[in-house]
């Protein structure tokens, strides 16, 4: 058989490469730190264990289309692959902000947990099959920060009239609480932050963060990050593209991005608690943790924003019904066995 | 491209099929839930992303070789691929127990953040070269239980004499507390425990502890599993066969891994969570925590023997080094996000 496939070998290098010619656009800067860098990955996967059957053209924001444009291009077939973030369509697919992050909800591995295995792909399919595209997670950031503040909050009402650059559901909390959240794309957070424009911001956490300079225009960084506990990013395939690959290709497709969702989230592990010791290093900012009875209370608008914010269509109600029952349950056993073993290892 | 793709099918169809035929053999019995049926995902990935070229036939414990001769069979050739835990071949490698668990140590995300993104794949592949094995990590349990117990434990003293199944690291806590460690098979531990051969016993978590019905063989069912907080199984590829295939079909059988070992963590996850339900609704068992001072005097414990387990030789310091230079900057990222989060999400 050996001989054969050495035999095969010419003839199939050169017919086989780059059979498919793919794009694929993202909401990221190019090569952005964590997810612009992840898409370069998962174009390589394709590449290398198709053999070069597949070849991926990886496009910045704006190089092919605009970093909020990934959805419509992905769903003309103008690009076959998308890698971006679901809760950007909320205006589209109101749904679909149940696969990136809910505050104080899923974790990055509760996440994978009810995705995978849970019955949250199935319904994600389904959201995104009127559309004609394919969704899978595409990597997860972890827990991420609680953001920059340029005054301490000892209690909700210090959020009374602040003006937070925070988007999704979290920015309706904090409308809720009394705060006028704001949306800007990262790109403009440090000038914005810096010119008072802004009282405060979150982004991401330390790596990202550091990368925009965020300490050199606020002091105060606040944690856990209530509204964001583990933002899954996703990946969009045109579903008539990744239909027309043979039987392996499509294996290999939708596998690659299993891969690249599982080494975002063990990138940003290792390089937010580095990034954390340089942030520290610096001295100018005071890392603390937002008081347990503001987070008690933020819990508690997060609950109603994000029950009735399920309520407003079909399909957001029938993927929240999952999504909660699966929160409720694993909660159960995170608290015995991830919370309680974190807790024993770094008493209070 | 399509029709050249098209004509060549047929051809390829029969020159390509099984151009490879692979064993696996595992510690595991055949379809064991979790762990054995993570081996049969890897060898459906291989399978399907090769198109058939590489077809991957699963061997469970005593088919081929038995449970504990899988390392081996796989360095001599016997199998091109194991599917195991490092921590069973501690006697010929020492320094391969730091890849499955360590007491008071990394958890399943930071695992996977040490080992893909902080030196410890490098290391675990340079420790077992002299075998002629490329190891991959192969799947992640979670956080684990406590373990079953026929008595509380109130407080260091109740673990004198207690003669508990315990592998690995954990065992050699347990011996330092004045308990009596008792290595036995999986298969084994319901009838020891059930006759009162041993007193308590741990074994993974609630999916597992309930399929071997150690519910009706003990009472107090206690947590968290300070001895394995996020066990790493792994895969063993032997070195010459991986690298007698062509380029791309190594990068499809080293990338399988990566998908088995993140979707086995998934499937835990979710599984745990359910059978935690199903134990508790059994009514006859107690779920307690261990005492805050029997965790913190265990966490003593557990910082000599292994820093004393870890001096035995030149590569276990060399590869303790690493894992205790990233677990002691990531604690501090995950104190602030993971540990700071679910504590807000479920404040005591």
């Amino acid at each position: 058989m050996t001989m054969a496939g050495a035999l095969l070998t010419p003839f199939m290098a050169n017919a086989a490469k780059a059979e498919y010619k793919w794009k694929m656009v993202t909401t990221w800067p190019k090569n952005f730190p964590g997810l612009g860098t992840g898409a370069n990955e998962l174009a390589k996967l394709i590449n290398d264990m198709s053999d070069g059957r597949i070849e991926v053209k990886v496009y910045g924001a704006k190089e092919l289309v605009g970093a909020l444009e990934v959805f419509d291009a992905v769903s003309r077939g103008t690009a076959e692959l998308g890698h971006s973030a679901a809760y950007y369509w909320k205006g589209k697919v109101p749904a679909g902000q149940f696969f990136t992050s809910v505050p104080f909800g899923l974790t990055a591995q509760e996440m994978n947990g009810w995705i995978f295995t849970g019955g949250g792909l199935e319904l994600w399919h389904e959201v995104y099959e009127p559309f004609g595209i394919v969704p899978m997670p595409g990597g997860n950031t972890g827990v991420q920060m609680g953001g920059w503040f340029n005054k301490r909050i000892d209690s909700l009402a210090d959020v009374k009239g602040l003006k937070m650059r925070i988007p999704g559901l979290g920015g309706e909390v904090l409308k809720r609480a009394g705060g006028t959240p704001v949306l800007l794309p990262g790109s403009e957070i440090f000038p914005a932050l810096q010119s008072g424009t802004i009282d405060a911001t979150e982004w991401v956490g330390p790596y990202n963060d550091l990368a925009f300079g965020l300490n050199k225009a606020a002091k105060y960084y606040y944690y856990p990050g209530w509204h964001e506990p583990g933002s899954s990013m996703e990946i969009l395939i045109n579903k008539k593209a990744l239909e027309g690959l043979p039987e392996n290709l499509q294996s290999i497709v939708l596998n690659a991005t299993k891969i690249a969702n599982a080494d975002m989230l063990a990138d940003f592990t290792t390089r937010n608690h580095a990034a954390l010791g340089q942030l520290m290093s610096k001295g100018d900012i005071e890392l603390l943790p937002f008081p347990k009875d503001v987070l008690a209370e933020l819990k508690v608008l997060s609950e109603q924003v994000v029950e009735e914010e399920a309520q407003k269509d079909e399909m957001s109600k029938k993927v929240y019904a999952s999504y909660k029952a699966y929160r409720d349950q694993v909660i159960k056993w995170h608290d015995i066995s991830e919370k309680a073993y974190l807790n024993a290892r770094s008493p209070e």
